[in-house]
């Protein structure tokens, strides 16, 4: 089986290595990451560069495909980036066809979301409607064969929920237990329902911020 | 502030990247990811390739340092990788010297560890006291200005506490928001006090088989 984690300049690291980290410790798959070009490839720090091997072209048949978000994201769908074009295309032939956070709004440009429950990061449900997708707040929404997470980490549940599904229970189990993946974050503030009204504000008006920049930029 | 992020070949990807996307959303700091050469830089997987711009000379006095983990720890601490003696001298200066995973191991080799309680992946327990620390099953074990983490996933967990006491409560809350992490495996098998015995059994079998094969190379 080979997995293919499509990237883009300003994709979130998490939101792709979270499920990385799970996947790559499947026994016996291939996972591939993949840009519209080889060479460096950095997150949306900028902090972050990766050394690309793998074009979209070369890895046109992937069984299960992973994008991960990012605010590039909507100008990305708009500008109808590279990878829009090969996830429609990929999409025909995959067994799973996923994303994590705003890699919704791809999936969305792509025309995979359509009719469809899904979800993304809390921050862009309206955006992911507008692609005939039905927002929800599950962390990890599956449609056949489409799954999508919500925000961020969010992605280690979808690959970990994944894994159980295709490769059986114990096989996720035993990940979980290789990455002690056993959570304890100081507050439970990782929702728009459990956060506080003043901190969901904040972040929201940060988000807001950031954006803009990218949309102007 | 200056949080230094010290990598080399074969770190786990995870360990490194948790950390990293909850400490780069904090407001005014600096994050670096550093090695012992500028250039490429590869994961234990051989999948995920960095290019690093910044040598641990370049980065010798960092506020707070981060130490991902990875089998090859064992190897790096036995034969003094440049890592030890970078985490050995700058530890002299840092508010705080924080370590993931087996990144505890290299800690332990600079010298940091004697004395003090500590955590680390669950299946290098044994490894850990060898370096003069009390091996504990906290997820986050806090003395002093030295931190520790459990296994891989357990760095976001370290980095949220970490932003908690030095930016406060809200800034913490708020980066878990904006990260979405309101975790939801599908199991409760990320530890070995919650994980099916067999599971723990297998787990236990496939590290010591990656870590003799490390050992060996």
């Amino acid at each position: 089986m080979q997995i293919a984690i499509g990237l883009y300049p300003g994709f979130t690291a998490l939101d792709a290595i979270g499920p990385y980290q799970v996947l790559t410790q499947v026994p016996g798959v291939e996972v591939v990451l993949c840009a519209a070009e080889t060479g460096r490839l950095s997150d949306d720090n900028g902090l972050l560069h990766l050394d690309i091997e793998h074009t979209f072209a070369e890895v046109d048949r992937p069984d299960l495909l992973l994008v991960p978000g990012g605010f590039i994201t909507r100008k990305l769908a708009r500008d109808r980036d590279p990878i829009v074009g090969w996830i429609a295309s990929a999409h025909e032939h995959t067994t799973y066809t996923t994303s994590v956070c705003t890699g919704a709004l791809l999936l969305g440009a792509a025309g995979v979301l359509d009719g469809l429950e899904a979800t993304t990061h809390w921050f862009a449900y309206d955006e992911l409607a507008t692609y005939g997708a039905t927002p929800t707040e599950r962390r990890v929404v599956q449609q056949g064969k489409v799954w999508t997470a919500a925000g961020v980490s969010a992605g280690i549940d979808l690959a970990l929920t994944l894994v159980a599904e295709v490769w059986g229970p114990e096989v996720s189990q035993a990940i979980q237990l290789g990455i002690e993946y056993d959570p304890q974050p100081p507050y439970d503030s990782g929702a728009p329902s459990k956060a506080d009204p003043a901190i969901l504000e904040l972040v929201r008006a940060i988000s807001a911020e950031k954006e803009a920049a990218v949309r102007a930029g």
